[in-house]
């Protein structure tokens, strides 16, 4: 007999089936036995009665999180009984035989059943791989994967071609800072923080590259929004008129990505009351028009031209508030806060960059890059760095590379912020930060 | 006015085009320069006449790789200058405007508008970035990035949910060799050198996961199929009946991606004259039966129950001669040359383990694991391992994990195989070998 996925269970009033599950909670009233048979698919109410005393016998035994199989009845419920809003609501399944296929050795250390865990994030993550059983839990990776999955569709369609750079470099690039160090073989070398100087490259090559590959950042920070590995969604674009053309399509981007989410997770976000609003034209404001902003509205005044968290947080509730959009672009941030690759403005103090904000926090970065090999070298020099330290990144530019730009979009802040999860750990699956490695 | 892609350029005729992109190779025959342009979607033969003596004069004065934008005339080519099998072979360019967008700083270290570009491995990995915008360089990319489209689409449309699952392990798992080591703040960390221990502990979530990413890998190999950073195609899958559901998955995955290459990339393929043939039944013979075989028709003994990169490439002939199949699994590798976490066969002596063979090369290896905590324990100490230092991998197994399997399967050294490229490393855009890490 095949199996059957409980999702399918509704359509087959009257048949038998064969299921095979975890089971989430098991209720005995003595002569009935209850479970709720958990699938990838789904959860269904499963009655054992004592006539079938092989079964009843077995299930008298078992626990949450026991995987069984089952053979039964599928039977529609009587109207009283018909759970409103479940998808399997309106059936249940009469076992007539059960068979335990794994049996779990130790009590379970957290209720997975309930709806919501409730947990301190250290129990949370310390026990992970059980608790990401939980239904609720769940859905935050089925949005994710979502992700994932429409954002190289939407790339790919629009001539993009996925790329795949290497994560251990042999200078730490951009800087220095920030990286972590490996020994690999008779050399010391680094984990990428950034695909950034290979998608430049590869501008050369294809005009339009993307990746989604491992980002690494060794910085100590202790927020709710900050890991030190993540997944980046990185692109980069030929060919364009001015940085204009990138965000237009980040805005694109973030506009099919935001809709196949909300196409195709619907009762996931339900779970959290999530709600996505369809994207269309993002506001766009330069970041003085935001400090601006901040001072008049909010009375916060930075010392220097920049922003922090707390006025990402800000500015994102005016806009929401004057534009009803969950999204902002802040543009020309100063030359001095910029990495040396930023093409300058027409005023040299700003750049031709932006990030990008999404319910009060930065998601992505991004801009024009500077094109030219020797204003590049006049710009490392200006940052302070060493231009014979970038000898592969500046032969990239010896051979005609046309102006370009392009954008690092953190794929977990995203489901983070639409979610509402209180940290963005909650949104990653085994996450790494200063503390833990574990599990 | 918009620029127009090359590609689109023979639907034009009559008709004043934009483009914009790179100059492949410029002849100047005195009075008629020509120039063939290539961008993202082609190359197209461009004449300048002297009338137009502005653009003649810049002319003139292009070289190779010179970023340019053009205003000219389509025109259909004479019957006798049409060049047959060119996508562009029908039309030519009357250039009316010339503007030059970016000028390389130096000589082109190899001509990479030739057909073939006949360096040695070396010659074209230090100059990685330019040879990349070689066309026939450039399709295996092309390649590349189907087969991580098409992998991505039959899994999803399978029910496999996508996950990402950390690069820094606190613990070198699996047995501990071959791992680079990490400095991770006041800890000592490692590499991942797969993602086993999450995929396995992700089936008992949503059963079936699959996963794309960074695999690093310490072993000092000099060899044609190996190098250091790779990237692998996961996948794991719960409920099996045998490992021959997980042989079955793989063989649709691969009959799916192979026929999407054939479909998709087609002139790419002619350039190597890479045969993709249809995928449908993959031949599967025991190990023991392959050394059978290796013996009697080709005089090779192996000292033990395993096979060698020779063995690998003979078995393979010999299907293909046998079976006109491209692919082989091999099946039941000892106990002793699998990892712990391998189900036992019937016959303890061997394992529920494959490896796929590919045109005489291993691309994918995998099996069903053992998902009983006590069975793991016993396992590890057969193996001499110390299940003390594998508490977390071990806590997955104490919460009822159903029988399951999976697979590691290597992406660059499918696309090489199809293309017959002599070494792994021209199939991946900037590959890590013991001596390489640049660019």
């Amino acid at each position: 007999m095949e199996r059957t996925l409980i999702g399918d269970v509704p359509s087959l009033i009257g048949q038998i089936v064969k299921l095979q599950g975890w089971v989430n909670i098991r209720r005995d009233h003595g002569k009935l036995i209850f479970i709720d048979l958990r699938d990838r698919s789904g959860i269904i109410q499963m009655v054992i009665i004592p006539d079938k005393e092989e079964a009843h016998k077995i299930a008298k035994d078992i626990r949450n999180e026991f995987v069984i199989e089952i053979e039964g009845l599928v039977k529609a419920r009587p109207g009283g009984a018909i759970k409103e809003g479940v998808a399997t609501g309106g059936v249940e399944i009469e076992v007539e035989k059960l068979v335990v296929i794994s049996k779990p050795e130790a009590e379970l250390p957290i209720d997975i059943a309930a709806q919501d865990l409730n947990l301190n994030l250290d129990t949370l993550l310390d026990n992970r791989t059980i608790a990401l059983r939980n239904d609720k839990i769940k859905s935050i990776f089925r949005i994710y994967a979502e992700l994932l999955r429409s954002y190289a569709e939407t790339m790919n369609k629009d001539s993009f071609v996925e790329i795949k750079t290497p994560k251990i470099l042999n200078a730490a690039t951009e800087g220095g800072a920030n990286f972590f160090k490996i020994k690999y073989f008779e050399q010391d070398a680094y984990l990428a923080q950034s695909p950034q100087f290979y998608k430049q490259a590869m501008t050369g090559v294809f005009e339009r590259v993307f990746e989604v590959g491992s980002v690494f950042r060794a910085e100590p920070h202790y927020t709710t929004r900050h890991v030190n590995e993540y997944i980046g969604l990185d692109a980069e674009m030929a060919f364009i008129e001015s940085f204009e053309d990138v965000m237009n399509q980040l805005e694109k981007t973030m506009a099919f990505v935001m809709s196949k989410i909300a196409e195709n997770c619907q009762s996931d976000l339900e779970k959290y009351n999530a709600q996505i609003l369809p994207v269309e034209k993002i506001p766009r404001m330069k970041l003085t028009e935001a400090l601006e902003i901040l001072d008049k509205e909010y009375g916060k005044k930075m010392e220097t031209v920049d922003i922090d968290a707390e006025g990402e947080r800000m500015i994102c509730e005016w806009v929401k508030k004057n534009n009803n959009c969950d999204f902002v672009f802040l543009t020309h941030y100063p030359t001095s806060i910029r990495p040396f690759y930023s093409m300058p403005s027409a005023d040299p103090q700003y750049t031709e960059t932006f990030d990008l904000l999404f319910m009060g926090v930065e998601i992505a970065s991004g801009g024009q890059r500077i094109n030219d090999y020797n204003q590049l070298i006049a710009s490392m020099k200006k940052h302070k760095l060493n231009p014979d330290d970038f000898k592969h990144y500046l032969d990239i530019f010896k051979y005609g590379i046309p102006p370009h730009g392009g954008w690092g979009l953190g794929s977990e802040r995203i489901v983070q912020k639409i979610l509402g999860l209180g940290t963005i750990k909650e949104a990653i699956l085994f996450p790494r930060d200063v503390k833990r490695l574990t599990p």
